[in-house]
């Protein structure tokens, strides 16, 4: 029933869009300006009825008359046109078929979806959704949803069940990069295991993230679940674990309600990561994507602030990772390096030292190479940009005091040589860094230099879950390799 | 040994500056300029034996020398010479003292701070600190703090011992406003029970958040919380709850370690309400500050994708909150409004639906009337001005489409007419409306709009933890109505 040949649908050479016009306000033709707006460069070939171009782009009447090979055809269609329009696919030698129309199992419909079955079958084609939102794959410069997001290509593979979380809510975190984004609606035909397994071998993918609203194949899906996380993390989001929540996923895509605890002890058992909110799970994402995975549970917290330290230091030790104090000869390197007042015991707290060097290089130094540690979290990646408003602000004249100056070199030289040394020295020893701040993306421009540069940064607490979730697969491996 | 006039604090007529130079790169330097960049509108004077002029102003070299009466004097001096300038500041007449100096208990140097709690009393002086960070008051145009952030003046007050969450970490939440934001420090005289009773009976003052490390007088604790929640919320972030985090404490303000779980249990007797990051405090002090109390813990679920009004469900109803199934008739009212293809059982799921007066109106107007909701969760709080990105990005001419222009105008009637009236619409009903969005104050213009106009707006999941607090101070108050 399923192709297993994906390049039609992860690298069409053309695609046929059904279901877009000239109205911008349909979904048809939002997921149509967005391949054109992502520069997807193979054919794009609308296919309508009556319009004459679309878009500016030459239209035809069916797939039947497009006189080359499509790959892969999109629907927006009415319901009740699908099964015809999938059978003049099948006829027409389409490889993969996208359908984002709705209006089957999820209300009651079960008869259209075995006929769309059924076709695929027959004609051996790749049927994503119904009811989904379409997929985004940025290494083919793919962006079939409705959502203006064009990410760039990387490592992260979301498999979705909800199409909301496969791109509405990426614009959220406007920095992770991904390999594959498939949004699954009914899974009518292709479901979640045959992605699992896609990705599974995927070289481009690294990291798997799961929206789950129900498991169609149980035993299919323990298995490939089992095969796929001593290769690589898995983190999953299960939703509708309570009795609102089901009710809520019956009604959007026709998931049996109260399957949750059975998927979460499948999930225990094959080395799934739970995690419980889609901002904990893209924030693990990106950090399993683009850091070592630690080699154990030990990690160091450097801070600028007590306050936070103490905070961090908390939440870690509640969830099994432990912030270990420092043996007396690393707490003796540490004190000859910092000020008096430093804590060295770890948290490592140097709030009131002002050496930019210290903060960003000779203690994540110290604590990277030593075998006491196995990662660091770091709170104070600031740009110093937002002190000047102390100057801006002035109504008496400051300018005496040089500060802007002083204060854009000092900036300047932490972002180009300090940050970059950070980084470096997280690749050179081979551990995790995560970053704190107080500034988001669009707040200070040193967060998304440091993004783009490959350390994630998180708004204070929000880098301690992506911490616990790394350790949770650490210590998966761990496991595995005993047994 | 409290002056319990707390004008001089909070409203003083001058402040003098011991500590500021005209060397930018000094605390006392920044506390400085953020005084006269916040707009503080009474006299400011620098006491310095050296220097003539400090950022344009008239210096003095002495406490003694300034020729009126002096209301506050804030610190920033080598820990050596303190005792002995708040000697002077005693015979001087000052009446409150802010001292950020450090190195007292927390380094072992007891003896300083117990000459500094005798001097006070003998004056009778407020001494606030050693080792904190200021105060923020934004009705009095005060931050004698060194980050540059100059909150309006508002109902939330925040009394911390950690210097950075009186401060720094504010920078992650630019849109909540204060009455009053104290960094206790060591608290040598004025300490957590002091200003627990102040902002009980200040009438700026409608929610309080307290950040704790340790509490020093556990009794007058316990009364003062209890004397409080009965009239406004109070909120707490415990740290130090764990090995590494109380050997951070100890380090940071010389709290004393293992306290955390006594004080979890006051707070559970007093009513306070616990939470778990500072993220978490910020977000609901929010709330809670111009959202009415709900009457009860039933939620509406309004949203424009199924994914996430499943996953508020589940995160909702785990934390007893229900979202409750709506009756047959009111089930029917909405279906009556909405699309055939709305889920109306709640959440109400109205993904496929385009008009924007059912869901910024209608749905909401509908749920907040019936007596079986108490408050609503709206996910779907977008501009649509992020949609333009489609035509902007287009290598095509789209222009013939309107699309700018036809969204444009949209985007403008939702800004201005359908939120203002959902905001006016909690307002008649008195019930809570949360909103939830992709975007952050600096992604997208209409959440700085919704946050301005009295109505929080949160990324995602985080609309949900200050939901599940509101409820839990409404039920505090039910049990005491009981009582």
């Amino acid at each position: 029933m399923i192709n297993h040949d994906y390049n039609s649908l992860f690298k069409p050479k053309n695609i046929a869009i059904m279901g877009a016009s000239n109205n911008i306000q349909t979904f048809g033709t939002m997921h149509l300006l967005n391949l054109i707006s992502g520069g997807y460069e193979g054919d794009i070939i609308p296919i309508h009825p009556k319009q004459e171009k679309i878009a500016g782009l030459k239209v035809y009447k069916s797939i039947k008359e497009v006189p080359t090979q499509v790959d892969l055809c999109l629907m927006v269609l009415p319901t009740k046109i699908v099964v015809e329009k999938i059978q003049e696919c099948g006829e027409a030698g389409v490889g993969s078929i996208i359908i984002v129309s709705a209006g089957f199992k999820e209300i009651g419909n079960y008869e259209e979806e075995e006929k769309i079955r059924n076709i695929a079958k027959k004609f051996n084609i790749n049927v994503v959704g119904v009811n989904c939102i379409g997929e985004i794959i940025p290494a083919s410069k793919i962006n079939m949803t409705p959502i203006p997001i064009y990410p760039e290509p990387g490592h992260v593979a979301l498999i979705s069940q909800s199409g909301t979380y496969a791109c509405h809510t990426l614009i959220s975190n406007q920095d992770l990069k991904f390999s594959k984004i498939i949004s699954l609606g009914n899974e009518t035909c292709l479901d979640i295991v045959d992605f699992l397994d896609y990705c599974r071998s995927d070289e481009e993918t690294k990291v798997i993230g799961l929206y789950i609203e129900g498991i169609r194949r149980g035993k299919e899906f323990f298995e490939a679940a089992s095969k796929t996380t001593p290769k690589k993390p898995v983190l999953a989001l299960i939703i509708g674990s309570t009795e609102a929540g089901s009710r809520s996923a019956l009604a959007h895509t026709g998931a049996i309600a109260g399957q949750s605890n059975i998927i979460s002890s499948i999930l225990k058992q094959t080395g799934i990561i739970q995690v419980e909110t889609g901002l904990e799970l893209l924030n693990s994402l990106m950090c399993l994507s683009n850091q070592p995975i630690p080699k154990g549970n030990r990690f160091g917290v450097i801070t600028v602030g007590g306050g936070p330290g103490t905070v961090f230091a908390d939440l870690l030790e509640k969830n099994n990772v432990k912030v270990p104090k420092l043996s007396e000869e690393l707490q003796e390197k540490l004190r000859n390096t910092l000020p008096e007042t430093a804590g060295v015991s770890n948290p490592i707290d140097i709030t009131f030292d002002r050496d930019w060097g210290n903060l960003f290089k000779k203690v994540p130094k110290l604590l990277l190479k030593s075998p006491e540690i196995d990662g660091i979290v770091l709170y104070g990646i600031f740009g110093m940009g937002f002190f000047s408003k102390i100057i801006e602000g002035s109504p008496i004249d400051l300018s005496f005091m040089k500060y802007n100056e002083e204060m854009a070199d000092m900036f300047k030289s932490v972002v180009s040589k300090e940050l970059k040394g950070l980084i470096n020295l997280g690749k050179k020893y081979n551990k995790p860094i995560i970053g704190s701040s107080v500034f988001r993306r669009n707040d200070d421009f040193i967060i998304k230099f440091c993004q783009d540069n490959g350390l994630p940064v998180f708004v204070l607490e929000d880098s301690i879950k992506p911490v616990i979730n790394m350790v949770k697969y650490a210590e998966w491996k761990k496991k595995l390799a005993k047994n």
